[in-house]
């Protein structure tokens, strides 16, 4: 298991007239950074579902940010995800932090589901994420690809 | 023949470290305006997506704002649209002002085609504007769907 | 002390390929919300920072968001905002729904500090609420201006 | 005198229901663009305005950007930037381009003015670019900090 790491350019667009990034950003941030430890590590939302018709992403249930240090622009932030915490449950959790250089500017947690439709393939259920993935999603070693 | 008028909020989000709104927005609100403009006239893309399927909505080909004066965080500003100028070409021409009290913001101007599935269903291509829609589009008198 | 309303249109560009509304923008309209509500209120966060120069406004330590259903392009939510929970502490929270009809769309919190620089005019600290304008922020009674 | 090029990720929240880039982040792109090709050429807009308090920066006056080809969720397109075209006039070009591979997705052009304080330090007006600065937006050889 291990951290994925991507670094965050602040654009001149993501602050506001206080010269400090505007909070949602990071919140699509986090999503942005979900998706690009997905791809890294060889889980494609849109390959499983061509294989697996019934299954409809990993939709968001919660999210939750704390704002410690402003940023502005010209920094760039050190983005970390940690392991997904995927256990038996029909929810699994994704803690991120933000940084410059020492300085903790943000951290939140996004909750996610396993989304699979539900009777009829109408609506959205909860469903166990399926063990091979979770462990590519958590940077487990042997579980590239190639392997 | 009728300018169609919305007015738009200015948020603390729209605005950079400089303290007027960041120019993509206009693009943006050009866009809402328009879309506004449809269903306000009575033009349902998604309702005639499913009469036509082959109907693959009027997406843009080009756009161009000019920026005359700052808009800032607190400022409501006029957003008018004028009579979409549908002629017997592929494409068609939206044009969009937008005032704060008597001053000129920005202003700028849309160019949208009707698009049309290519051969096989795949691909897009430019077709005329049906001429009711076209109508109703420019706001002429007598095209409400009640009449 | 009573809610404050407002209606959120859903535009095409909020939404994303799931063809829903893309998360991070209900982060991005409470926070509109809040402005608005305070602005309706006649807290003017600008005039209060000419009346009292240590004043940096009342910015967002922590937001948490949660997602029931889902809510599409062409939809018009209501944006509803609890009276903001001021009591003597160093934050206040904010609470924040949206609803499609009677169907709960996202529901939400965010912790806001009254903002002072620190020494010398440095950093940012947290101060209490003066209590006329948490009245009018709670939408009190008799807290008008023209009173 | 050389293109900048720079490589932008397509994110999940940057396409619309259409599963396809909404437009406007084509126009904020490029001036994300257009800022980092300053900074990489040693062009730091805050910093000059410290040396020349009556210093604007380089703001927008004109955009306009045709879309060729759609880009989707998982694309990463090549933004290349030509020589900014500044002549002894009081604006200057800037042209972009979006490319997937060999498929023109997407090109504009910026019209920017180097920003000066008016009479009494009031508004703005346009002034030449000064040659230094000029030839170092350009990346003319032998242009860099160090010579």
């Amino acid at each position: 298991m291990s951290d994925f790491v991507r670094h965050v350019p602040v654009h001149w667009n993501d602050c506001d007239p206080a010269r400090i990034v505007f909070h949602s950003h990071y919140v699509r941030w986090m999503d942005e950074g979900f998706h690009e430890l997905a791809r890294a590590r060889g889980v494609d939302f849109a390959e499983l579902q061509v294989a697996e018709p019934s299954f409809r992403g990993s939709p968001l249930v919660n999210i939750a940010c704390a704002f410690r240090a402003p940023a502005m622009y010209g920094d760039t932030l050190e983005h970390r995800i940690a392991p997904p915490r995927i256990g038996g449950g029909r929810s699994y959790r994704v803690r991120h932090s933000f940084r410059k250089g020492a300085v903790l500017v943000a951290e939140g947690e996004q909750v996610r589901i396993w989304g699979m439709a539900g009777p009829g393939g109408e609506g959205l259920k909860a469903a166990p994420v399926p063990p091979d993935i979770a462990a590519r999603l958590r940077g487990e070693a042997g579980t590239a690809a190639g392997r």
